[in-house]
């Protein structure tokens, strides 16, 4: 049998990745990644509404080239390699990210009327300004549907995407009237390599129609008219427009275009597997299974858990979502997050500066610190909190201050404030659907800072193991790539044998050390109670309007 | 009429300063600081203990001799200056300040066997070992003496004379047993000038009797020894020692003896005024009246008021303080405080170090933003709170933080919160005593940052004016030296006409801006709210406990 390769594509924040994987071994042997040339870093921000984050889709198609092309030429060195054996792709990228597009699925930012709109151009997962009308639809469905909100955890959010389509409505009413309807990039992309953009024939995934657009078969497919049109009437025809079913990640997009096919160096008809988001693929891509809980910390982290179908899995209040096959075929997904974990210690190394000290430094520095001996305690909001308040209008808070405070302790406050936040997520899936027996960390601060792993260890009082690949996502989407090609070409029947011979964890274990631990749970019920009073409407004497009224004062000085 | 000057000593927390005055214009004409040698900038520190900070009496005695030598020397540099025209000296230092002494009034500190002992040093005021002994006085007192209390505000605080005192006799009973009794810093330089160490001897000022010791002449002085027994019976000794009378400002220490006299270089005889605390004296040389709020700014502030002693004052809860001539005689004098003001932004500065940027930069980006355009809110309680909580453990909060805030906003939000503390202050002194017509600041944030200036004339809607001086404790200490002289030596005969000869504003007036102030009052309802439901027992759904949590887990894991 001849050597089998297959591309994951993880398109994140700033970058998009290629990797091309052994099929056999999962030996990850060419990747290179593409830095998104628009904005800063491949944002596109408002210095006067914080909230707002775009992105350029035309920077998708050149990563997306750029990147292949590289990870296909880094592999090329390999003895034996040839493109010829590549026999599936598969996709990922961050979401809800929706793009406006026109009939034929082109997105509204190529049209020289909307180059200067930023309304016209890709909605990152991160842009808040949708936050009023995530309010207005939870509100509309407690009231018409509670049946939605059950599946996403009782709020829906600010990032999902008809926040940001009935935010653009409010706003920007030229770009929803051009926009024939609205796509997901892990879609999105799939669709482009494959040719199948017109909206007619896209098909889209459960994943991310699931999570963030109130998809179930439970209701027979996308919220209904009657409740879109309680939310404003204009949406109505753009629900017409959407299609009555889904797919998952067993399934392909089609086959890679001629014209695709030439500009990568690939063969035309290669099967592209159906796009997910980031987290779902890198939860595959960690080797997911029933009792553990995958964590993918980047900037933000992504808390998966998987469990089978005929489960009885309870709804889950302040959980991002769980839906059916969004992860893996015939299982539950349930995806939970932290809205910011290494945003926070990057804003602190790179905004803060404190005594020009990077992340090493003050990491050796705050290793030596005890538990608790610093008084500080944070609140790990700077972002936001996602899981399990689902609440965007809330703010990072550092209580126990001192003349004394020095910045290695307020350092080690912040990542001990990310591991509580950690541990209310998994408390939320223990107490709702199932025991966590480990914790498998992935992405770049699992590998590289072992301080943090260990209070991640110590707090969660789990053991915590380390992905092996450091490409979790983008082998992830290898993986579905790999299925996707079928066993026949070399690939594999279904995912457990795909995840079986493609992923493992490092032979290092963080184990939680009980005389820590014992500290941290003093801490954690002071982050508990802090939580609770600042996150949660009707607690803690009123310290809800606070967060809320700062950011309102705030608004109104920035206007 | 030949020319004549007087000296003002100000001692502070980390050197003291000599300053030669001239008596008719106010003009200062020498002035000299000494840096206490000993200990970290003066301050001898114990890693383990965070709250202890005691000082070595040697410090005060080469400070003494090497700043007046200088301040002359440097005024000498003036025609017609001769050290034989010095009339007077007062004398400032912090408080409460308390020195252990043998029966000769000499420091325990000079004998050998407790050489090493820091319990035998000076407990500067900002020590807080004694908390939980404060908190024993205050339960003690609300029990057997609530007029006690009501005097200094409701709270008996860790930094003051009994607490301190019991605090060593619990953990140092050898110290305890070898003191003949505790000197007030503010009382013991006058005395060593004069030969009047004596405890038999020795005038103790009104101002730190009555502001720190519980002396009142509405009880016959010193707390009685019933109330002291409660406390621990080996304090009736100690009452014992006391006298039965104090002296203020306007009083004489007595004359400076032959063996100064030679190591000034000054007249044998000269006469010492009664010492006081250096706020009380800045008050002075800020040229306080009723109406005017002076505040001494500096790493922490005093926040003086004065009264007539006609005037129906109630006892103001929280206040440091109110007792009949301890500014100025005839008059009330209410002190308040704020624990940390120019500490909190050193702290910012120099121990967090944002970006390497000193104050200079950091005030220049503050500037530019408008009140509220951060989203930040601070608690002040970095050194803990004095006024109007009264309570050490206390520590600083900060909150509204995002992956976007920057350094000059969080050192902004410093200063507003240190205002916002102010106003507190300020209206205390409104609801309970006098109006606030002006406030008069003074020490080196005050004319050295006009921003500082101006966000407390927004936030305190009151017009700020700043002192003339920039040494003004010393300025008064010197006041108080002129007037020790009296009119027949050159000097004044009271404090009126003294004052409104050798004091004086500077001709900017810092106006409340309408708009800013606007913002600053909805800032302050929610800094209101914090500040009660963190600080005040029973507020605010449970919040007060969580700072005293987060510090019994610090101290656990220190041990």
């Amino acid at each position: 049998m001849h050597p089998a390769y297959t591309i994951g594509l993880d398109y994140g924040t700033n970058s998009v990745r290629a990797l091309v994987v052994d099929v056999r071994s999962g030996e990850e042997i060419g990747t290179c990644v593409f830095e998104y040339p628009s904005g800063e870093r491949g944002l596109l921000l408002d210095r006067s509404n914080p909230d707002l984050t775009r992105q350029n889709p035309r920077d998708y198609l050149d990563g997306l080239q750029a990147s292949v092309k590289g990870a296909l030429a880094m592999a090329g060195s390999r003895d034996g390699f040839d493109p010829a054996h590549v026999i599936g792709i598969g996709v990922d990228t961050t979401g809800s990210t929706p793009i406006p597009v026109d009939e034929l699925g082109r997105p509204l930012a190529f049209q020289p009327r909307f180059r200067d709109d930023l309304n016209a151009y890709v909605w990152l997962w991160r842009d808040h300004t949708g936050h009023a009308e995530a309010a207005q639809i939870t509100e509309t469905a407690r009231r018409l549907r509670p049946q939605y909100l059950a599946k996403c955890g009782g709020t829906y959010s600010a990032e999902w995407y008809w926040s940001k389509i009935l935010h653009c409505l409010n706003v920007a009413p030229d770009v929803f009237d051009a926009a024939h309807t609205w796509v997901e990039h892990a879609d999105w992309i799939p669709a482009v390599l494959t040719g199948t953009e017109r909206p007619t024939a896209l098909r889209r995934s459960v994943c991310a129609a699931g999570h963030k657009a109130m998809f179930s078969r439970e209701w027979g497919g996308y919220p209904d008219a009657e409740f879109l049109a309680a939310l404003d009437p204009r949406l109505v025809p753009l629900r017409d427009a959407l299609p009555d079913r889904t797919y998952n990640v067993a399934d392909t997009a089609g086959g890679l275009t001629e014209e695709w096919a030439t500009r990568l160096g690939l063969r035309a008809g290669t099967p592209v597997a159906i796009g997910a988001f980031d987290a779902h693929l890198g939860a595959v891509g960690a080797g997911i299974g029933r009792g553990t809980l995958v964590k993918i910390i980047g900037t933000s982290t992504c808390d998966l858990m998987v469990s089978p179908l005929d489960a009885d899995i309870a709804d889950v209040p302040g959980l991002c979502g769980i839906v059916p096959e969004s992860v893996l075929p015939g299982q539950f997904g349930m995806e939970a997050g932290q809205s910011a974990v290494g945003d926070i210690f990057n804003w602190f190394v790179e905004v803060v500066k404190p005594a020009g000290k990077g992340h090493r430094e003050l990491t050796a520095e705050a290793e030596r610190l005890r538990p608790g001996e610093s008084g500080l305690l944070v609140l790990d909001w700077h972002n936001g909190n996602r899981t399990v308040l689902v609440d965007q209008r809330l703010t990072g808070l550092i209580v126990g201050l001192t003349l004394h405070t020095t910045p290695a302790e307020i350092y080690r406050a912040l990542v001990e404030a990310t591991a509580f936040g950690a541990r209310v997520i998994m408390e939320r899936y223990e107490e709702y659907a199932d025991r966590v027996t480990r914790v498998v960390n992935c992405g770049g601060i699992s590998a590289s800072n072992r301080m943090v792993m260990q209070i991640y260890a110590d707090v969660m009082g789990r053991p915590v193991e380390i992905s092996r690949s450091p490409q979790t996502c983008a082998l992830g989407a290898a993986i579905a790539g790999a299925v996707a090609a079928g066993s026949e070409d070399g690939g594999y029947a279904d995912f457990g044998s795909a995840m079986e011979a493609m992923t493992g964890v490092q032979d290092v274990v963080f184990k939680p050390d009980p005389e820590r631990r014992k500290t941290y749970d003093r801490l954690y019920a002071l982050y508990r109670q802090m939580h609770d009073a600042f996150g949660v409407k009707g607690a803690g004497g009123d310290m809800y309007r606070v967060m809320k009224a700062l950011l309102e004062i705030r608004d109104a000085a920035r206007r």
